[in-house]
């Protein structure tokens, strides 16, 4: 039997823990043998201190086994493929890439988050559409990925308990951002929900958990290990949030900014090219023995032949929903903020206008606040854009005047203008595979 | 309203707290909440980024007042000393400096604690005294200190219970070794306590909790601010304890040894001069406006005139035990361990001994344990004595055969003789002032 609160003093004087010592420790937690302030105690000091790769491997392993795991391969007979982000502002890519991917004949299986702060969920966005329900059950989950190829849904409640309850904790003792705890909680939800070959991708910039490309790999190399040590196929793309993703900031208007772009209408060319390059990645790590470069074409193929909105619109109507953009919930005020000069964009800032669609209602402040899935922005400012006084910048989708006018207030200092344009900067920052 | 998370999150990042920020999470923690999950969090962010005064001393002040306070002053129409020792092996030093200072005419009140693991705690000792109560209403305590010039109880449960929570949430926590945490517990039990000059002797050594002087004056000089802050006269004397202080370790056998140097006995002389240094300082602070030579002199009287003796045998009785030594309990079985070699005692390991007693029943390990009074090691062997093979150096009481077997076998490496003396090291380090 451990005693938590030596397990406790030794990582916090720097030590390292037995994978025995971990799993005890995690599962321990998870029964209610070992208390919360223990817990908190010890992820503080893993804060400070750090885990090795094999405490790393041990803590995902502890959260894997805490609950049921999904065997996708002896379910369908194939390899399925899961992205996941670690979330930004007007992040819908997973939106784009699952039509696509199943789209390409490889079967695309996710379960996915909520929104909290100035970062949206996948969920979230999911339900702006009338009648989608993200509560299927396993064998919900894994007949759609059967027979439509593509389900994303909400995490089921007997995935990684154990995570699920440390995360809750580490929440609200400011222990979340430590890079070993953040790869054990993504991979260990990834690992137990069955997909063989993932792609991540890592966000980096002020709308982003990380901020700096050094922190971003990091994060990266320790999620790759910890996929790698469970047999998975997995690529990271280290991609930009220093702007936001797309145009589109909310819920509503980031589903017909996705559902358009698979409908091939004009689209933010930064989402565009992250959507190809992920689909590429998936396509290419998938049973169908493509490579990059192959996988990549047929994204794009699936986009140009319309069989990506197909894909899309036979997912959403599998899960419930009305695949018609028409049905979308809008929003009562439309205003629009407009450039107050000549200039080229310098700086955007994605957490900025990720706090002001906060603000409209599209996201929640803490976990009980509900979402107004029609309210939103959409920003066409683009880092590096020229622009003309007067020109649109922003158009706010608000539930009233008032909450617009002081949407408009508050976007002025988050978009810089300048003479000259700044260094260019790519979507995807580096691959790490 | 505070946000804990919020403040864990600041102190994590070392920033600072406001005094008002560290009172409401204090006292909210107290009140119940803030929960204990979140103070263990903010406790090891502490314990990586440390307090800074201002913060130490509004935490110290939260603790006083989370509970009542004494105000000896206006009980007694004098000034009230105190003294504390951070903890160590065969550390009865305030059984003696307590009757000696009583004697030189200073009112001596002092809260005092139990033992746990291998040091020991000074209720635990008086409680082998047959009949002695250490539980005493506030009343009687400064009723007692009134009239008989000297108590020495537990500490009321009324009393700083903020820091009794916190400490025992730090205990299991691996949170206890933080200076400003210590030194706040401590100070904040002295203040709230009432006694205006107070003596601090922080032990320093293998078997203290503070291993290096440089520690060990870090807390000092935290101790020192924070009894500033309150108004308060404190010395701290910085004392040897990598040997244990006198010979007898345990209950019985150190109440033995406090009472006989008082009764002008054959002593150990660095109890001898740490008691003499402590009482001198508790007196030169009190308000007979003598200076500390004229205070350790005065000390001295009172050993040799009987009337510490006196104090002694006053004191006892009135907290209802019987001050003869012979009602002591004797433990069953005495065994000895002898040298088996000539020559200079190199090193004695405190923390080795207050093991062998703990193991002997003299401690407790947690808590829960219950302790056998008449149990312990008398340990005649001090750093740099010339020794003769055949010449007793421990003398073990145990309650059995196999018990005594056990201790003797364990103290061969815990004695080390060599042909060299060690360089001397005193008992009082350093004085702090």
């Amino acid at each position: 039997m451990i005693r938590p609160a030596e397990l406790i003093e030794r990582k916090r004087d720097g030590g390292r823990m037995t994978p025995e010592e971990i799993t005890e420790l995690v599962l321990g937690h998870t029964r209610g043998e070992i208390p919360d302030y223990q817990m908190a105690a010890w992820c503080m000091a893993v804060y400070f201190r750090g885990l090795t790769g094999d405490e790393t491997l041990a803590l995902t392993d502890a959260f894997v086994r805490s609950g049921s795991t999904l065997d996708l391969r002896s379910a369908l007979g194939r390899s399925v493929v899961d992205k996941h982000s670690t979330g930004g502002v007007g992040d819908k890519t997973s939106l784009v890439v699952g039509p696509i991917v199943a789209a390409c004949g490889v079967p695309f299986g996710k379960m996915s988050g909520r929104g909290l702060g100035h970062t949206g969920g996948t969920l979230d966005k999911l339900e702006s559409i009338p009648g989608f329900r993200v509560e299927l059950t396993t064998d919900e989950f894994v007949k759609q990925v059967r027979e439509v190829g593509l389900a994303i849904i909400g995490q089921t409640p007997d995935l990684v308990p154990a995570d699920k309850q440390l995360y809750a904790l580490r929440d609200v003792t400011a222990t979340v951002d430590s890079i070993p705890l953040i790869a054990a909680s993504i991979m260990s939800k990834k690992i137990a929900a069955g997909a063989e070959a993932i792609v991540l991708d890592v966000k980096v910039g002020d709308g982003a958990f990380m901020k700096s490309v050094d922190d971003a790999r990091k994060l990266a190399e320790a999620m790759l290990e910890l996929g790698r040590g469970a047999g998975r196929e997995v690529v990271c793309l280290l991609t930009d949030m220093d702007q936001p993703l797309g145009w589109a900031i909310g819920n509503a208007v980031e589903i017909r900014e996705a559902r358009g772009l698979l409908a091939g209408e004009e689209s933010p060319p930064d989402l565009f090219a992250l959507a190809v390059q992920a689909a590429g990645r998936l396509v290419s790590l998938s049973d169908l023995g493509v490579d990059v470069d192959e996988g990549t074409r047929r994204a794009e193929r699936a986009i140009d032949d319309g069989s990506a909105l197909e894909a899309w619109d036979k997912w959403i109507a599998a899960q419930g929903g009305d695949p018609s953009p028409d049905v979308l919930p809008d929003a009562a005020v439309r205003k629009e903020f407009a450039a107050n000069r000549d200039g080229v964009v310098a700086r955007i800032s994605a957490l900025g206008l990720g706090r002001v669609a906060l603000d409209l209602g599209a996201g929640r402040r803490t976990k009980e606040d509900s979402i107004d899935h029609s309210v939103g922005l959409r920003c066409f400012a683009k880092r590096g854009e020229p622009i003309e006084v007067g020109q649109t910048l922003v158009e706010i989708h608000a539930r009233d005047e008032a909450s617009a006018d002081n949407a408009i207030e508050q976007i002025g200092p988050l978009i810089e203008l300048a003479d000259e344009s700044p260094p260019p900067r790519p979507i995807v920052l580096e691959t790490l595979t």
